[in-house]
């Protein structure tokens, strides 16, 4: 509950890293930086904003997926929920900004991609999404 | 303004379709599958919940890349504009669920991917966030 | 999982209802009506683009609360669920979006407004977050 | 483009201050406060996540009706671009997240709210969508 679901499209900032928790789960992270545009109507261009950063954390799977495919200045876009940490240490207090990733992948608005499925799911091999193959889109003119 | 902005989690459900429009732009279309996965605390277990299925299409560089790079029943992340379309043909009504894709890529919580940028855009080549220079300011297709 | 949230800015387009089921939950239902629009470049001026209809759906205190507090035409924030749901009735297929309402406000962008708390979670009536604690606990994966 | 929209609910947690820019722009600004709950299986109870800080940050018409409408404590649900910023002061680096809201309401499934329409732009009463026009094109502060 009060779950903050944010997507972020940009650019990875720091070579992913994978460590193994003493749970013997799989965490990957990294930084990915964020830059808006916008169309400057004065001098009819579009400029950068600002840039945002945050801290990906990813799990299991997707942490192997990540340490296996991800790259340092690949695009992404990457669905999770936010969390805006406060930490002290040594008397300094620091704030990030982390994503705890649910899914993610490259952005195919920038490049393209050959994807491969992995067995990783033994528990639902056969249709992890439940999708079945729809009826043909009739609604769809 | 007021424009409604989500991300989709799911599974291409129809194979991408690549037209080019009078004006010379590229279009693909597909249709993308999520199913909605619950744990019944009854059962322990988790099941599956209904299916939505939404039309998908995308412009330009990513109309090309993704007829390049993604197959029927791939696990996609999609981030675009929400538009649930009504049309009158023939005395009937028909409303579908329309999302215009900003950026999308392979879900690698389900697989691994190996990315190629593709450089349809020389003009910007060195920026953090690499967005390519639209085409047009509205970006209202 | 693979839950589609998403945020909805528009106007209440019906009369809100609200029904009590056979196990004693209340739900009430409206239509909203979302339209975009955008800055026309060659006239120099914003026009209306498509408008978009959801059925949303609210269950419990929040179903009580909107049939207490919002009327027909007022503009809202909804946050919740999409479902893009396909029946068939007498041989014909209908499709709609409905939005399972996890919160929603009046859009203070256009008004003002006077809240009022009410008490129906006595449980936890000094948290910060001052979330209800939700009946169950499914909902969150 | 690229830009970051997130929808979060949580508490009021610093009274909103309300300033007039030296281009006679209004700008209110307050601090958000969101706290997760997640179900603990092995306890079979709600408990309290970490709680998440946001700056806050509206203009114009907004900034007045929230002036007019919200108090410390009460609950929200607010839609806007995320920005992460980064400012270093005498040295040290300071990190803070920041809403630029676009909308936003009193949450409802908390509460009950009187909503009054003010005519701030009589220049738009008849449409459906009632958005008003927006005095930028560009719309991002």
């Amino acid at each position: 509950m009060n779950e903050t679901l944010l997507t972020v499209v940009g650019n990875v900032a720091t070579e992913p890293e994978t460590q193994v928790t003493a749970t013997g789960v799989s965490v990957t992270r990294f930084r990915l930086a964020t830059t808006t545009r916008r169309f400057d109507a004065e001098r009819g261009a579009w400029t950068d904003g600002p840039t945002s950063f945050y801290t990906v954390r990813a799990w299991r799977a997707l942490a192997g997926n990540i340490k296996d495919s991800v790259c340092l200045g690949e695009p992404l876009v990457v669905q999770g929920r936010l969390r805006i940490r406060e930490e002290e240490v040594e008397g300094r207090r620091f704030v990030s900004a982390e994503i705890d990733a649910q899914s993610l992948g490259h952005d195919l608005s920038r490049g393209v991609a050959r994807f491969t499925r992995t067995h990783s799911n033994p528990a639902a091999p056969r249709r992890q999404s439940g999708a079945p193959a729809p009826p043909q889109p009739t609604a769809v003119p």
